[in-house]
């Protein structure tokens, strides 16, 4: 049923690598991972990092690709994160002002990018009249204190409120999972009764921002010669088919090998491939 | 449009009050409103408090209803909160052995009540083998750490979640609102793809609970003798049709008279009467 | 992991069954089914159907359960429908008038036994004012047409909605499901952006009118004497569990014996049983 | 609070129409319309039609948008469907064979130019082994009959499911509405218990594909040059903010004049402009 990844990966010159669950997990990079990229970037493949992850920069995490005492693997434009949709949101349609946000000190970066100043929510925020609040990531304040805030906050003024990382939960260790930002977007939805402004896998425009830059580098590059690559039905693989792209389904992360049949089954999320992981 | 609460309450027997915005609001009981149940009490009325909290006990809120250097308005059975629902459903499914809990130290009486041993959410629960988790209220314990845990521990060990409070937000201080632990409890939900047991107003066992005790006392009383008082149409007063009751919606808290006519019309919830307060 | 229904049967005074997937199938009664049911009586036990099913009175249905040249096995207040429901509403809150429904000409029975006009969804419907919309059943009229209808009637009318069979599909022929009128009652909800009042398990009302039925026989009746016997986890077991019954899952009819395990786990509804088949 | 759309328009090179409530109802095309266009194209301006619609080709809306005895406003590619993004996914992740469909004859045109060979959901369909099913318009079969065999379709045989038009109402005539092919996808959703992939408004694919088409006549066209008008919130503004374009919301359709402001604040969707009419 599975199929060697590096012979599949011959057919394409462009691919989009989701990051937990194939390239790495929370004890970080997998083994063999960036041998396998480098000889990749060597057969003349280019290659991109699509993730939803709003926690830190794409710089902090180019550091993480970087073999002991070599270059990083990927560029930082190579690392395509659900964080910069929000950032181009903000420049579109923001375009000054202050923005209030939840999050690490870290994810901040991407209000600042777009040029506006960045306020963690907190008592003191309703003077700055912020113009947004972006939920960033899921550490960085206190649940209770600040969740509770930023419903109040928009209960009382209305303004855009932009999820920049749509996923419901994430790998936080061994066998455990973590309540990620898009799910703390999911509570303060129901309990607004509004629907926010989400960005990140299965959402195309993450695809599509990733496409017009991997274009930007080869003008001839055609959907077709794209394969994403992730360990997610939902996410991953229906959007990359969503966007017109082929799609592999690594079962290195989220979906076990024992139960990918059946999920592709119940879910009627089909990838073009299946591949053990991208080491085989 | 609106009639005189007290000029209708004479054609029942029995008379349903909701808590919050009917009989009271975060910053205590309303003026004149023990007055009022005083008098209706000396007319013959029976009267119950149906709630949903699971908070703290019907003891410890029957002291919040007494007149000063009087005795207290309620009998404790007649103070029926959505706890006693969640005890009810302990002692029939559980029976004996731990049960895990999200809440204040105070709301553990529902678990208590059952005979049962509860264990707030923590590090240490899973030696106990825990049979059921219970969310009991919104405060006592540290959001991040503990909602976590309890996702963990669902995950990890198949037990029924019993939801004592089905509200998603509650009035927490002049023109804001907290969210409740119902509110965590679609997180929970979202995050772990399983629905949980809810009890609480809409759901018709909180009324059947009420009915049903009503009648012991007064063995003739019928479903056309209950009113059901409330201010909110999506519980209350959507919960009482359901049920059977006649329903009167009073502009004293949620609701406000400048909405109600659209909102009944949106939300397709009408009740028999609307009343601007249970003082007029 | 299975155990034996007629073992299991000995500990308890009343049971109630499903009917789809418990005593037949949409091609009729199961073999051996209409003997197991005779032997119960004969040892005593207090026998009920309790069905999501508002197609047809319970007369009509009782005729479905009669050997060859006997007597019905179960007399007509032993058949508890969640049309009944619907009924009991209709008493309660609506009281007199027009009733517009979706529904075979079989199904106006739930109406009429209120005492109310039963009036097809149709186009002549607006000039006698209905004042409420019950969705009885599938079948009877045009999809296309009449679904359309109701919604208009709905939206330029207010009038609660009831629906008198929660049940998104049911069993049509061999391996094959149809939309019931709970999924057409979910369409109309989405386009009204409404919820409707809906009855049927899991909702605890059918239980409670079961329960107090067969405690009206038997007067020292306790919710732990009575076993709820299905084939579906979301319903039956769901709702039985919810309401304080013991409940027995069997495996003759929606759940099969490979999935019931992973199920439980995934959905978190766990039965105090699982029986192959009433028959083992 | 509402401003000229003449004056507006001085603003932008290129301007995206939403079509029903903004150029034209369900009785055709608004008064003096065609002049408003006209004249947009006389100083200057891109025009194009944006539209959830998968009921007949660009072509054949082209001829509904010409003043008498004169050239057709638009050209043919001034026009983009909802119909040609379920197009564009058919061609890169389908590419041959046959593809099953709801819709009237005229709506096959989708599947047709993506070079598929298309076939109406029917009994006799499962020996042509469909790759797809792809739900297009909500007339030309008969709902009880092709919903359910729709639905056992895609249940017997795991398949993508494209939708090519998410809206869930249409005005139908005069004050009334009817259920869209979203509605009905809604429905089968529901039933099956999965997502299917939808295509229009408010998902940036359909912004993406007009915007390109503009770019391609305009090659310095950016995103702030152009404005999407539209009638609906959730939609056209919903999903014109989120891709990044300027957003002005008109009052000739969906959305009175009396509930705007209340809708804005509701929903958390605001449009840079409201204007009453394009015609003002």
């Amino acid at each position: 049923m599975t199929i060697s990844f590096e012979e599949l990966s011959d057919s394409y010159e462009c691919i989009f690598f989701d990051a937990f669950g194939v390239l790495k997990s929370s004890a970080g990079i997998y083994d063999g991972v960036l041998d396998c990229l480098e000889a990749l970037k060597g057969r003349g493949k280019d290659i991109y990092v699509v993730t939803n992850d709003a926690s830190k920069s794409p710089d902090a995490m180019m550091a993480t690709y970087t073999p002991a005492g070599a270059a990083p693997i990927f560029e930082v434009d190579e690392i395509i994160t659900s964080g910069l949709l929000a950032t181009e949101y903000l420049k579109n349609k923001v375009r000054s002002g202050h923005v209030a946000y939840l999050g690490k000190e870290a994810s901040a970066h991407y209000i600042e990018r777009a040029g506006l100043e960045a306020v963690p929510v907190g008592l003191e925020l309703e003077s700055l009249q912020p113009k947004a609040l972006v939920l960033l990531d899921d550490e960085g304040f206190d649940w209770f204190e600040q969740i509770n805030q930023a419903m109040n906050l928009v209960r009382s003024h209305n303004m855009p409120v932009i999820v920049a990382n749509t996923d419901i939960t994430y790998p936080s260790k061994a066998q455990e999972v973590g309540i990620a930002i898009g799910g703390l977007a999911s509570l303060l939805e129901v309990a607004l009764g509004r629907q926010f402004t989400r960005f990140g896998k299965p959402d195309p425009m993450i695809f599509n921002y990733a496409f017009e830059r991997a274009r930007a580098r080869r003008p001839s590059l055609e959907k077709k010669d794209v394969l994403m690559v992730g360990d997610t039905l939902s996410t991953d693989i229906h959007g990359g088919n969503k966007y017109g792209l082929d799609t592999a389904l690594v079962l290195s992360g989220n979906t076990l090998a024992s139960q990918y049949d059946s999920l592709m089954k119940a879910q009627g999320i089909v990838p073009n491939y299946v591949c053990e992981s991208i080491l085989t």
